[in-house]
């Protein structure tokens, strides 16, 4: 069955919506047939609307393309969602309504019951949870959601963790990269000769977004593990990449060497190797002492390898270690642009 | 009685040496009289042989000293040591026999039994020890440490909390600035768009000193406290101001408004309270949501006072905060000032 | 005669704002009895409409007092204008009108024939253009400018070599600090790992700015000094302090240390030398290869000294030097507050 | 003819060597055979003896590799030296004696009357300069130099405009990269909230370096071109590209649209356009009023195109500009690469 599919990206002209026409650029089986962008941009051609802020130029075909109004007229199969949450919540049910599927990397519907909260590697399986959604719903088409820039990493890893050792508690800390606040964003007089100990929001989703994502989906209903994430976030002057230290207390008992033998032979379920955007590597363990950094690692796997390093001993808990994601590709668009790989390899989408 | 004292800085040339001159400029009690410094400027003026990299002007009376080698010849009754701590730990020992009173910056003998590692604040009475200290080894005159950049700020936290509520762990991450490596210390590629997550020897420091500080001083001897304490400790791009995130469990349950008020009432002790660097607030509890901040929080108390920020409840412990405090001020040069001040108050030195 | 005087701050809760007030506090002739902001924040505490964000902690007494609305009702005999300048065209000749002094940093009426534009140590005879002002305007007010916080070190650094050498032609690179855009102005995203080569209609005031300051004023009319000045201005990632590299051709031959003798020697006019704010040294010439820097030299006389290195031979030109002054004190709030101190001594305001 | 050779990468632990190394993966014509380095890593593996520190991975090949003495030993017919000036010095021309080819990145030989200093685009002529060099000095192999990495793109736009408008002056400043002083290279704690207006020795190229590659070739001797470059160099917080703001005084009148006509039709030499590094576009010509930028811009082309923008007039000049090159590829390895492929695909390597 082929797996060509018409796709349009929502919110095409911010940061996100940037990255996913990058990632989009040449793509296998997605051709773009529709961006839409904000009142100021529809109807003029791309180019004009968009300042193109991300590293790399702009692909010729996006430039010309006429932006168009975000409505359930659009000319595509699946549809990639940049927006701000609080319109995503408004426009994402009426898409999927009317047949599109739609892959959000908005927040708004992650922790509801009947949407999947997706991270291939981690739980490919919850993507049956969209047949069940179309059931009660009544809808053709689906969302199906990314998880949180922090969150994606950080669970990569605690997966075959859970399921080696059993995990009971987590504290951790994250330094996270500007971009992760779109465009313009923050204030730069807060980045320069500074960190800021605060993003809005963020610490809560720690705490929520791995316990579903990790959870079994038992009857149409996904059963969130039971643990507890307390996580302190920061803002650095990073430009992309995550970082996070994070020190676990196991079920059971495991040392250093065990951690990483585990981690190192993570694969992630089959169907997700093949995805065109997978990478080849899913987690990526470092030895050396001062490993990952965000400039120097956050390109691995072009962005989708989960880098950890200085896992050793914690003198509280069992474990502690640095876990590094790139929060732009995985933990954004790239991680959108598996997900919809998934539902199509899957024949979901 | 006079406090008047002659003071020698060892290892003048270096970031920490020369705050020690910056905080000696106009100093009401100390007169410096001696400036030490490598075999290459020994001879020489202070000026030609010092790049001084410190924000502020160079005094001009230390511009024209002479550099002197790091002997006991000095004419001095204090010294400040600014000296690595290879050569600290032989040196030091030489000098306080030869009747000087040597405050230390260096690591050498912070862990050393009948040596005082003191932040006056926190535990201005083990400067008895030097009593102790000096009839022991026969010496005239004494060695006190200060502590690491990054226990300071954290460990002056704790005091009151531990008094109130009983500590049982901590697990904490540093942000910590370029500045506590010195000068020319770290590589600048490595701190744009950057961080390293690795400050090597720092984390066991986290895990000992604290311990040390915060213990009691009975029959001459120090009996450390009973916590554990994991630490992650990562360099950022910042110039000065250490920040710390820090999970607590107490022995005893805490609001966050409880914990708040034990630290807005913290005075430390009485005799403290005027010395001449002693800064008017011990802790500033700071209620923005996004407070401290390094840049904007580290001059607080010309550097001497520690900020505190965040505090709130823990998912897995007890509470959580962030922690700032000035890494070369009240964390370095600044420190060991104080408790030089602090034994002439005494009189202890 | 007496120097006290009723002041008010207008739009007090941007950074300029901010910086004035911060200049205010304890000023020894100036009482602050009002403070101005947008609609959102009128009738509420100052603290509780303005988000601080300079170091250093917002006075008390700043605080606690109400917002008012900008209008002539205020009780103020000086009002320092910190108001965007499509605000401040509108508002400054009402409040002139009505008698109030306007202390502006907006550029606005700059270049307006009959407004003074002052850098005291340049041009403190310009302050008696107030007179005609008034006169020709009916005014019992006035309005005074400073002009743009690039021209200021720039055009300071000028006055002494038209005087001795007579000046032809300029070309100058600024590298501009990130505070100049106020808060939260500039996207974080810009500045890490990159500078921007471009800040918006900033390059042609160094062309008319400082020809105007350094002008003559003959029979109430400033005749402009006649020489070109290609600017090419660039924002770096600096939180304060402009530095600016300019290649200078003379009317004479001048060399490198008749250049620093000129510069070392000026004093500026006598009235500016006792104003309150004026610091010691109005020009410091530094002769190590790597000064001026920003981080290190912008607080020089507190951030009202321009200082100025690397002064050598110029392959095409004659000269060309380093150039750095603090933006937000002399170039901004320090200026302006310099201006008021100046026409108060000279009886003028 | 054959175009594979045997490459050997001299200073291969470096920064610069490291570059070469990413370079040389998967090269059509070039083989690795011998990495070489300093006395600490000789015998061991590569990966033992360097600290890879630019993003990315040390190829598995390289790794491997032993590392060996820098002699005439080597199994290579081309040798790429990342030596520093001082040892360059000494050995290049005992390599070139011994029949290797030379391609160094090394200052040492630059302006030497029979040594080509290249730049393919710009003069690919001078490459023939080999065999005089080889005849006078009894050589079987040569010694090629490329420039300096903040002339390079500089010169790759002055071609063009020297050709079409003739030059008479140029004032110009830069803003480098950190990565162009190597690794540790330059302190941390300069390049935070920071810029530096020195980089030792760097003025002087700027002014003799584009002269001689300008020049033409008769009768073996290059004739260089005449005409001044004043140059202000400055360090910034940037990890990669150089910004250069340049004014420019013609021979004949230009407008901006005619430089913008010239630089954009500019291909360089034919023989340049199929080298396997050269980029697709010499020179990008912007229209964006911010742009270039180094974060945005230095990867075009694969780090080998020169990126221009804000040409525009000069109030003192004819044209004002901001050029934009990557130092570490076009401005050093990638320029000693182009340079190398060069002299093979004219046979004269």
């Amino acid at each position: 069955m082929s797996k060509k599919r018409k796709v349009a990206v929502l919110g095409a002209t911010g940061t996100v919506g940037q990255r996913f026409i990058q990632l989009l650029d040449n793509h296998p089986w997605f051709e773009v047939t529709a961006l839409t962008g904000s009142q100021r941009t529809i109807g003029g051609k791309f180019k004009d609307g968009c300042r193109w802020v991300i590293p790399g130029d702009m692909p010729a075909w996006a430039g010309e393309m006429i932006v168009q109004e975000t409505s359930t007229n659009l000319d595509a199969d699946i549809v990639f969602s940049a927006l701000h949450s609080g319109i995503a919540k408004e426009v994402e049910p009426e898409l999927a309504k009317a047949g599109f599927n739609v892959f959000s990397n908005a927040s708004s519907y992650r922790m509801t019951e009947d949407v999947p909260l997706l991270i291939p590697e981690v739980n490919a399986d919850h993507a049956h949870l969209v047949t069940h959604q179309r059931a009660v719903r009544g809808w053709d088409g689906c969302i199906v959601t990314n998880c949180n820039c922090t969150s994606t990493g950080f669970t990569v890893v605690l997966k075959p963790l859970l399921d080696a050792f059993g995990i009971k508690n987590i504290i951790m800390t994250s330094m996270q990269a500007i971009s992760g606040a779109g465009y313009p964003g923050l204030a730069a007089l807060d980045y320069v000769d500074n960190i800021v100990p605060l993003i809005s929001g963020e610490e809560p989703k720690m705490n929520r977004e791995p316990q579903k994502m990790l959870g079994k989906l038992v009857d149409n209903k996904i059963e969130h593990v039971d643990f507890n994430v307390s996580a302190h976030c920061n803002r650095v002057p990073v430009t992309d990449g995550h970082t996070v230290c994070a020190s676990i207390q196991f079920e059971k008992s495991a040392t250093p060497e065990e951690v990483k033998e585990v981690l190192r032979n993570y694969r992630g379920h089959d169907v997700v190797r093949n995805l065109p955007i997978s990478p080849e590597t899913v987690i990526e363990v470092r030895e050396e002492a001062d490993r990952p950094q965000p400039r120097r690692d956050r390109d691995a796997g072009d962005g989708m390898t989960t880098v950890v390093g200085r896992i050793r001993e914690d003198e509280v808990f069992d474990i502690k270690m640095v876990i590094m994601s790139h929060n732009t590709f995985k933990g954004a668009a790239g991680g959108s642009m598996q997900n919809a790989e998934l539902l199509v390899e899957m024949g979901l989408a």
